[in-house]
């Protein structure tokens, strides 16, 4: 017996099926992106362990993997040794903290607007559970340097005609504002200390109903008043979003102009363009958990599918804590992993591009050289030539070919220059 | 001022004209070897911390990035700490460590023999140098359970092709094998359990010459007559390689043909294809790192640039020791860093795709949803649109898309379905 082969807890291998998929559904995104004008960076996968736990990253920051100090730094016999003793380095959790610690390191060297796609992947220690991992991959878009909701416009076009792209239609875009949040509850009479917690509590509608919201605000011992005030004011929205001007209409008052007017744009202007292939929602309840956010928030639910396929919002104060001045930023973010699973469930299949042939030669009695030669040329008219020897038991090969998509087959034959190619089925 | 911004030492940001670069490289690449039928796959970053220290790794082992332990199973208060209890992961320092607990993990469900792409990210907590980062791409393909030379014929073929279609003509392939090695190190008398060491003096060759090699031998205190031995036998490969059959020729007595022969069909079946675009050499001063390999070695040298751009051999004891039974394997490995630097310096561009159109437009004035439609159809015509609000200092703004390689413009007026395209330049 081996020693155990399996990965670490919470990670997984990837087959060559599911990397072709991934790849595929990675590069029909980035065209989109790309198209847009958008431009891809790279950041390294680790960061200083300060930068990690600012506590802009909230809940993510207790899933940090912590990289042990190396050589003289690391120090064993200290006494009352903590953690934080032990560390320097942490792999990202998110690419967003990342991407300010980036924009403030090269913004000399950078457009402004900056439009920025990032893909790759990040890593939470999570208690590992079906279908989640702790090595997933994230693939966000942000506009930095962009003050007004053009961003918003732009970010929200862009995700959707990816998500199009990839085959789904009639999915939802969620869209609020957390002005709109802070101006609901303030009109509800909660304290702005105590905003951070409602809004927690809020968060879970989707899943708990307005009841479950009642009883986690009434088990965090708020005043009655603020309570009832707030479950009346989510009654409207908690069933039924209808269009812009009903929600707007339905909201309490005092909730601020200035966000309203903009959600109105970006619902208006996106929406013309949606031509029925999704729907964008004011949804005055949507929270997202992040704590940077400071304006706009949205999402994509894909209709059938718990969840969310992506997510982001306005972070106009991120940027400014390490840069020493604020740069307005706002990103939208493609749950990768998320969409994955989604496609895989559709049945999504790779777009073909080369046809693939399986070309078997006698490895003991041909010239390599010439079939070398004849593989090149077909490879040369764009077949994929995958050269094999010929196995004994070659319809078994076949078949294990057919398996891994190969159509067509070619045995080549001493002396030859370039062999027949034949269908594979059926042999 | 803001906080420090850089990332953490060792370690990089890419820009985005870094990062097309990279990604036009690492497509040429990968469309070439999959034209071959290699199938790309993915491994986690981190791997049990046994996996990575087994010993396989050499020298990369003491420069393992290693993970904190998380939650209980951290005990900092036990006596007599070591930084063995600490950790219980590791960031991956090559791509063969986890592709040969790959393969062990899903033999069930790969082909045989597998030929397999990887491409990624690797770690090694190197002293920082100029041009060298903690954090660097990987990109090999392997071909597991072919025992032949079949094996390495197809990886130098595809290796030498990827390299020829990034542009590089007449560099030189290098090979060698570790039985001729130890066949060369017994006909000169060293003991068996000698041979790594004078390996590691003979894969200075290059660099220190055969006076080097010689003091070096010395000064491990070898006895007189089999460094004597060995520096007679060097004497005819230091300075010139010639064909495979005066190569052969001039090895001393006690060589293994077995491997000899092994060699030389490799070399004519390749060279027959090389058309004068490579050369392939046999190297029995060829030694290699690594202390997996068993069989064949190989290097890729390009005329004027020092060190490899690419390395490999075949290692058919590594993955027995994780499955439990020997399977051959044989990769190859371009050394994806140090081919960029090359490729930069030599001003490689990447392949123009689609135009880039700089599309401006007035935020105050204009209909929104008006611009997102014309620039939507720009798109649908093959433009990258890059939508961007006019700046007060249009001109500047221009200069500025034109460095980003923006070619043409496009300014919106109010009213227009479709805006006039003009050249970018002289504006």
């Amino acid at each position: 017996m081996g020693a155990n082969a399996s990965p670490a807890r919470g990670m997984r291998d990837l087959l060559p099926r599911e990397v072709e998929l991934r790849d595929a559904v990675t590069a029909t995104i980035l065209d989109c992106y790309q198209r847009y004008g958008f431009t891809r960076i790279e950041t390294p996968a680790l960061e200083r362990i300060e930068l990690l736990t600012s506590g802009e990253g909230g809940e993510n920051e207790k899933m940090i993997y912590k990289v042990l100090k190396r050589g003289e730094k690391l120090n064993l016999t200290a006494p009352n040794l903590r953690e934080d003793d032990l560390v320097d380095l942490g792999l990202r959790y998110d690419l967003t903290a990342p991407l300010a610690r980036y924009y403030a390191n090269n913004v000399a060297k950078l457009p402004s607007p900056f439009k920025v796609i990032q893909v790759g992947p990040v890593w939470r220690a999570e208690r590992p559970q079906a279908g989640r991992f702790r090595q997933f991959t994230q693939c966000d878009i942000d506009i930095i340097g962009e003050d007004s909701e053009l961003a918003e416009i732009e970010l929200v076009s862009a995700t959707a005609e990816a998500i199009t792209a990839l085959g789904f239609t009639g999915f939802t875009v969620r869209i609020n504002d957390r002005q709109i949040l802070y101006g609901l509850a303030e009109s509800c009479g909660f304290a702005a200390e105590d905003f951070g917690s409602v809004f927690i509590t809020l968060d879970k509608l989707d899943k708990v109903g307005l009841d479950g919201v009642r009883a986690e605000l009434e088990s965090k011992d708020f005043a009655a008043g603020p309570v009832q005030r707030m479950m009346g004011a989510l009654t409207p929205f908690a069933m039924d979003r209808g269009d812009f001007a009903s929600t707007r209409a339905a909201l309490p008052e005092g909730i601020p102009n200035e966000p309203l007017n903009r959600l109105e744009r970006i619902i208006n202007t996106v929406g013309s363009q949606a031509g029925g292939r999704f729907t964008l929602v004011f949804d005055p309840t949507l929270v997202r958990g992040m704590g940077y956010y400071t304006g706009n928030i949205f999402e994509i639910e894909a209709p059938g599918y718990s969840g969310s396929i992506a997510g982001g919002g306005r972070y106009d104060k991120l940027i400014g804590k390490l840069l020493g001045r604020d740069v307005p930023a706002s990103g939208f973010s493609i749950g990768f992993e998320r969409l994955m699973q989604i496609l895989e469930q559709r049945g999504y299949t790779t777009p073909t591009s080369a046809q693939k042939l399986a070309f078997l030669y006698d490895a003991d009695a041909d010239d390599l050289a010439a079939v070398l030669a004849a593989s090149a040329a077909l490879r040369e008219q764009g077949y994929v030539v995958n050269m094999l020897p010929r196995a004994k038991k070659m319809r078994r090969q076949l078949d294990e070919l057919s398996g891994q998509g190969y159509t067509l087959m070619a045995l080549y034959r001493a002396g030859e220059t370039l062999p027949e190619i034949k269908p594979l089925e059926g042999h």
